[in-house]
């Protein structure tokens, strides 16, 4: 039950676009925002909503390169690594500790 | 990716409010809206609120029983334990692919 409160208060990652992002940016870092975008299949105002509370939050970082043309770069933090395997291990418990 | 696409189109249990009442009454299928208040440790109006929106999506029922004082009974139905076991288990699917 305790495990069950503390999923119900994680107002950042307990959303699912904001898990989906994290998710995504755990197994390779960093990615373009358009490269998020069509991935996840996300309109960019929904997009750049969502990374404005991840970053605020500092669990992911945004900047811009120069490539062929600006692109802007979205890179998952330390604190943001630590927090989303934390979060998923919470998820894993409640889920192996209940029948379905 | 095509589980993380669908985990982040779950609006209704993608909450994780209304994922911690849904797996609350998966356990034992109804609770007083007491109970269920107290051991989540949810205020009124937000339990309520998001009561409303699960019944609305027919995943659980509510109905008034009076024992020494009226009190509501909030029940899961056969569609809401059809969905949360699936939702319980594509999360599972996208937390078993991940290295964390």
């Amino acid at each position: 039950m305790e495990e069950l409160k503390q999923l119900m208060k994680s107002h950042i990652l307990g959303n699912p676009v904001r898990l989906g992002i994290m998710v995504f940016l755990l197994s390779r870092r960093k990615a373009t925002f358009s490269q998020i975008q069509k991935v996840l299949d996300l309109t960019p105002g929904n997009l750049k909503s969502h990374l404005n509370v991840l970053e605020k939050d500092k669990l992911i970082k945004t900047y811009k390169v120069i490539a062929d043309r600006p692109r802007t770069v979205v890179e998952i933090t330390d604190k943001g690594i630590q927090e989303t395997r934390k979060f998923l291990k919470m998820l894993k418990g409640i889920i192996d500790s209940i029948e379905f």
